[in-house]
C-alpha cells in the first residue's frame, strides 16, 4: 500500500498506534485547531466545553497554535460571559501557506491559499514537456516553485507544505513518478525537486496524481461538491480519471486506480503515447482533437511556439466562428467516444455525477448532449442509474488546486508540522486592508 | 442511494441517528454478541468488565440472547474465580439459521449456515431460466427455499433470514430485479417470493447481486481473505464483478458498481444479451466457451436437458481429453479476452487480486497463465501494480455462501431480528452427536 491513510481522503479514518504523549498532543493541537475552523472564534473555556478536553490543557494547546502561527487572539468574548472576559481564539492562517503545482504536457499551474483557504496565487506557465527532457522539466517545476515561494513571501506567507500534480502513476512513498506517458518520465524522482530551486529545503514535498487531486478538489468544493460518488476527468493532451466512491478517493493496493487514459476502447485504433492500441485517449485526448481540427499544428513539434491549451482552445473556436466545418464534426466525435467511455466507468462505478475538466469543461456544451446521449446507450444501467456529466468551473487548476488542499489537510491533521517561529509577516494582521493577492493571469510562454 | 449502510460491508460504519432505549439496547445486544463470538466463552463479570458495560446489563442483556437462542450457558468458568464460580456464556446459535439463495441461468443454489458458521446445506439444482417466465422461475425459487428450510427443521435449526443472489441490477430497497438480462428479468419482484413458498412468511427475505455477495465471501473467508483491494469475477453464462476497494465493497451511486459483464471490449464483436454489441461477456461468457466447443448444443435451445455448468464443463473436459484440438483453441481463446478485459479492471481498480470464480475456476490451469500474459500486456500498470489471478475454491457456490453470510452479519448487528420463542429444537445441545448435516450433493434435473 504506496498511498497509506492520506488516501481514504478524509478525517474519518482512525490512527492505530501507540498512544504515546507526542501522539496525543498532536491529535489534540489537530482537534483545538479543527474545532475553531469549524466552529469559528471562541473563548479557551467554550473550546474546553464543546471538545471535553480540560481548560489547562487548551490553555496550553493554544500557546502552541499561536506561536505557530495557526491560531490568533481577537477582541473580548462578551456573549454569557462572567467575570474578566477572555480573548477569544480564532483560525488564522494568514501566515501560513499551501502550495499546489501541477506539471502538465504543455503548462505548470500554481495555486496556493492559506490556512483558511483564502486564495492567494492562481497562475499559469506555457511549457513544453514534449520537448523537454525530464531533466530540463524538473528545473522549470523548480523556477516555478522558487517564484511562487517569493510571490507568497511578498504576501507575508511562508509555505507550509508544497505537493506537485503530476499525470501519471505516483509513488508516493519517495515522490517518484514511475510512469508518465505523456511527459516521458519514466522513473522521476520529483520530491528531492526543491535541491533545484533556491528556497528552503525544509518545506515538505509530496507528490500525487492530477486527476486524484482535481477529483478530491472537485468533491471538496467543486460543482458536485459532497456528491459521494463521482468521477473526476481531466480533460488534456491525455486523460486521467480521479474516482470518488462512497465518500472517499479511490486508490487501489498502490494507489494507481483510476488510469482511465489506457482503457482500450477500439482494438483497430490508432497507437497511443503509452505504446498500446486504441486507448480511450487517443480518442479523446486535446491532441486528438487538436489533430482533427489543424493538421497542420500537431503535438510536440518543433514549431517554436509553445501553447497553452487555453490558446489551442481559442484557435478551434476561432475557426469554429470563421464557419469552419471540421471543427464541430470533430467536437462530435470527441463527445461521442467521451459517451462511450464513459460507459465503461458508469458500469464500473456507477457514480451519479462525472465532472468534466480541463478542455472538456471549455467545450461543455458541445460536448455533453452527445456525450450523455451516447452514455446511455451504451451503458447497461444508463436506463436506471442516473448519471450526468456535468462541467467544472476550475479551469485548468482543478489538480494545483486538489494539490494545495492536501496540504492544508495535512497542516490540519498534524500542526506540528508548521514551525514555531517568527513569521514572515510582521503582524498577522497586516493582510487587512490588502489588495485581493489573487492573480487570475497566464503567463507568456518563455 | 438505495443499498445504505450495509453496503459499506463492515462493522465500521456508524450508525447515525436518536439513540434512543431500544437503539442503545440493540446495539448492546450487538456488542455482547459479537464479543462472545470473537473471544469465546467467558462469565457475565468478563463480558461487563471487557466491554465496560455494567454488569447488571449484561445479566439483562444475556437473559434475552439467551432467550432468542443466540447465546447458551455452558458449565461455570474456574480460571481464577473466587467465590460461586457462574455458568459461562457462549454463542449458541446452533438453532439460529442463515440461508442463502442463487438464481442463475443454470441452477439454483442453496447454502445455509448457524449462526457460528457451521455449514448445514450446500447444494444446487438444475434449472433453465432461459426457457422459463420469471413467474416459473420464482415458483422454482419457491420451492428451493421450502426444500432448503424444511431440511433445516429437520436439522433443529430455524431461519433467522434468507438473502437471494440474483445476477442482475438489484433495488435492494424494494427487494427487486431491474434488469438480469441472461435470467430475462425486467422489474421483478423477488423479495415477496415467500408467498408463494410453503412457509412462514414471518423470515426476512432480502435480494442482492450475486458477484457483490460472492465478493464478500471471498473478502471474508476465500483464497485471498483480507486483501483490502481485490476483484472477484462470476465465471457464468453472464460475467459479473464484485469490487472489494479498500477493504470495502464498492457499491456506487445506486448499489450497481462492478457490471463488468457490458464493459464494450469490442466494437465489431457480436450482439450481447443485454441487446448491445461486443460486451465482455459475449468473449468470456461460458455459453461463448460451449459454442465454440460444442456448436451443435448452444444455450437456451430446446433440447429437453438441463444441464447444469459443471455437466457442461465435463463434456467439455471430455472432448479435450479424446483429443478435440477445438477445446484448448477455444479456451485460450477465452483465456486471451479475459486479460484483455481485466486490463480495464485493473486500470480502473488497481486490485491486488483478481479472484476467478464459477467456471473459470474450473478452468484455471488453462485459463490463468494465458489471462495473467494478455493483462501484462494491456494494463498500463502491469509492469508496475502487481495483479495476479487466482482460482476461488467455492465453485459454484460462492454467491449463495455470501448471501448466508449478509443474513449472519444482520443477526450479528441487530440480534433482535431473531424473534425470542421456543426454538425449534428440544434442546440446543442435541446436534451433538449427529453425523455432519453439510450435503455437497447436485440434485438431478426436474
Amino acid at each position: 500500500m504506496r498511498r497509506e491513510g492520506t488516501w481514504n481522503g478524509g478525517p474519518g479514518t482512525p490512527r492505530r498506534g501507540p498512544a504515546d504523549q507526542a501522539t496525543v498532543r498532536r491529535s489534540n493541537l489537530a482537534l483545538v485547531l479543527r474545532h475553531l475552523r469549524e466552529h469559528g472564534a471562541r473563548s479557551r473555556s467554550a473550546v474546553a466545553a464543546e471538545t471535553g478536553l480540560n481548560k489547562t490543557t487548551v490553555t496550553s494547546l493554544a500557546s502552541e497554535l499561536l506561536a505557530r502561527g495557526l491560531i490568533k487572539e481577537t477582541g473580548p468574548q462578551h456573549a454569557g460571559a462572567v467575570g474578566r472576559p477572555g480573548l477569544a481564539l480564532t483560525l488564522d492562517g494568514s501566515g501560513v501557506g499551501a502550495l499546489g503545482l501541477e506539471v502538465n504536457v504543455d503548462y505548470i499551474a500554481a495555486f496556493a491559499t492559506d490556512l483558511a483557504g483564502r486564495v492567494l496565487l492562481d497562475w499559469r506557465i506555457s511549457f513544453n514537456a514534449m520537448n523537454s527532457t525530464p531533466e530540463r522539466s524538473l528545473d522549470e517545476l523548480a523556477r516555478a516553485i522558487k517564484q511562487a515561494v517569493d510571490e507568497l513571501a511578498l504576501l507575508g506567507v511562508r509555505v507550509a507544505g508544497i505537493t506537485v500534480a503530476v499525470p501519471g502513476l505516483i509513488d508516493t512513498t519517495t515522490g517518484t513518478v514511475d510512469v508518465a506517458p505523456n511527459l516521458g518520465w519514466y522513473g522521476v524522482p520529483v520530491a528531492n525537486v526543491l535541491e533545484r530551486a533556491d528556497v528552503s529545503r525544509d518545506v515538505p514535498v509530496t507528490i500525487d496524481n492530477d486527476a486524484n487531486l482535481a477529483a478530491l478538489a472537485e468533491f471538496t468544493s467543486g460543482v458536485a461538491a459532497g456528491t459521494p460518488d463521482l468521477v473526476y476527468l481531466t480533460g488534456e493532451v491525455g486523460i486521467g480519471g480521479g474516482i470518488i466512491a462512497g465518500g472517499r478517493l479511490l486508490g487501489g493496493a498502490d494507489g494507481f486506480a483510476g488510469e482511465v487514459g489506457h482503457v482500450p476502447v477500439d482494438p483497430s485504433g490508432d497507437r497511443c503515447g503509452c505504446g498500446r492500441i486504441g486507448c480511450w485517449e487517443t480518442k479523446v485526448g486535446l491532441a486528438v482533437l487538436v489533430r482533427m481540427v489543424t493538421p497542420d499544428n500537431a503535438y510536440g513539434t518543433h514549431d517554436g511556439v509553445v501553447r497553452d491549451p487555453e490558446e489551442r482552445l481559442a484557435e478551434i473556436e476561432a475557426r469554429q466562428a470563421a464557419g469552419d466545418p471540421h471543427v464541430s464534426e470533430a467536437v462530435a466525435e470527441v463527445g461521442r467516444w467521451l459517451g462511450r467511455g464513459a460507459a465503461t466507468l458508469v458500469n464500473l462505478f456507477n457514480p451519479r455525477v462525472i465532472v468534466l475538466g480541463g478542455y472538456f469543461a471549455r467545450l461543455a456544451d458541445q460536448l455533453i448532449p452527445v456525450a450523455q446521449a451516447e452514455l446511455e446507450r451504451w451503458g447497461v444501467a444508463g436506463s436506471i442509474a442516473r448519471c450526468s456529466f456535468v462541467a467544472s468551473d476550475f479551469g485548468f487548476c482543478a489538480a494545483s488546486r486538489g494539490a494545495a488542499g492536501i496540504v492544508v489537510e495535512r497542516v490540519l491533521s498534524d500542526p506540528t508540522t508548521v514551525d514555531v517561529r517568527a513569521s514572515v509577516m510582521p503582524s498577522s494582521e497586516s493582510t487587512e486592508g490588502r489588495a485581493d493577492p489573487v492573480s487570475h493571469r497566464v503567463k507568456p510562454p518563455r
